[in-house]
């Protein structure tokens, strides 16, 4: 067990060490993989677009049939006061609901929540300048519009990453891209054009914000991605609240024009970083 | 947090009260609901099957890539301690397998194996006299061969199944299905024909047992089930370790047959139950 011994977490109302934070096993996230989560930033003792990901988690807890016990303006006050607590300036903060403390194992009872802060860690410069390569797989996630603790397929597909080199997976359904476990996926066409998947998705906040940042300066699309279109992109990248903005230069075979990251990748990610200074 | 005072359970390599029993919230059961797990019946202090359920718990780890702590020997040797200590002859034994406790919240580490024994609640009478609804909806389980603890979609179910007044759901995709959440499904057609369905679902033991006892006195088929075909059976039942065979009378709006359970599927009750008693 890897723990930071000085982190508190927060756990139904109160706050204690997070190497003392246990679930008991009938929690249904042990029992049945049933709950919801989300992550954000915090970068210099602030939290990142906050607001976007605390809506996000309620919507999360609400397409699950779970219910969050606290308002958004006393969660608010308890990530607060967790990060009075840590004083970790640049860190993650995940929340997690549970199905809570199941009587047969099935159905959901009160739920369980935890608030954990965890110090971050950014992508290196050199996986920027590199950019990475993807494998893809089929599959198309549960639900997606939720974010639920489900990772299964992603997690049991580590080794087969590794394998082929690679330091991700995209996942694709006949032909039709979505996502990645963590991360949504985005071309830009030879045009100029920035497109993301629109369909079979998380909503990420960094999604939403590249979107905007590309509608100033490009035609920036929601719709359907395929293999197809990928083979002919003149750029890939995928964002995460933690990757921010990373070049994808290779899906399985195919490589991404000449292979290295492109201009309005790096561009894009230099106008992120911008935006989130501003807040 | 409703527990049984008195029960053990086991936790690597320890026996203690079950209540007392936790995992990290580290673990990533719970931050990424990735674990694996099986389930059998205990009559008359005796593990009923318990060879299979152990080979499919093991392959299941397989699948997941992770790895079962124990040979099947030692399992067998805790299994049968933790049966000496609790001396519950009527029971349900669960094993549960998880990623472990994961330093960065995503990559496995050593698998957390847990063994919990709980008293067991077998079908009504009346639910066997009365045969069950059932409803469906569109869903394919992911990874169907491998029992994972990820019961996502039957769970955030549960609400819906009980407004239409149904006792569960069955995943169709297409108009072909596969499962039950927690149950396999068979049909009878109008020629005595035993038929369940091949692909997309898990290898349940009862499952293979009744398709055994079937094959004795009928044609008993794994093969695709349309939903018309189910329209045109004569009987349907789900097979599950808890709930051995249960009539199903209905599915959405079809009536099967007169509404009422089959003499099929009752006589293959009376077998599996026979066949319980003779080990």
């Amino acid at each position: 067990m890897s723990l930071n011994h000085k982190l508190q977490a927060y756990i139904n109302g109160n706050f204690q060490l997070y190497q003392d934070t246990f679930l008991h096993i009938s929690d249904l996230s042990i029992q049945r993989g049933y709950g919801v989560f989300d992550f954000f930033k915090v970068q210099e003792g602030k939290p990142v677009f906050l607001k976007d990901y605390l809506e996000r988690f309620y919507e999360s807890a609400r397409l699950m049939e779970l219910t969050v016990p606290l308002t958004e303006t006393e969660l608010t006050a308890s990530i607060h006061q967790l990060l009075t607590i840590n004083n970790l300036p640049l860190s993650g903060i995940k929340m997690i609901l549970t199905g809570g403390y199941s009587a047969n194992g099935y159905d959901p009872a009160e739920p369980n929540l935890i608030i954990q802060q965890q110090p971050l860690q950014l992508p290196t410069q050199d996986m920027i300048e590199k950019g990475i390569k993807v494998i893809t797989h089929d599959h198309v996630r549960e639900i997606p519009r939720a974010k639920t603790t489900n990772y299964a397929m992603g997690i049991r597909l580590i080794n087969k990453i590794k394998q082929a080199g690679a330091s991700d997976v995209l996942y694709q359904k006949d032909g039709v891209v979505s996502e990645l476990p963590r991360c949504n996926f985005f071309i830009v066409t030879q045009n100029d054009t920035i497109v993301t998947p629109s369909e079979d998705v998380l909503l990420g906040i960094t999604r939403k914000n590249v979107l905007a940042l590309a509608g100033k300066k490009y035609r920036a699309e929601e719709r359907t991605i395929t293999i197809a279109d990928i083979s002919e992109a003149k750029e890939a990248f995928l964002t995460s609240t933690t990757k921010r903005i990373l070049p994808i230069v290779q899906v399985d075979d195919m490589v991404i024009e000449n292979g290295r990251p492109g201009t309005i990748t790096l561009g894009l990610l230099q106008d992120l970083i911008d935006l989130e200074q501003q807040l």
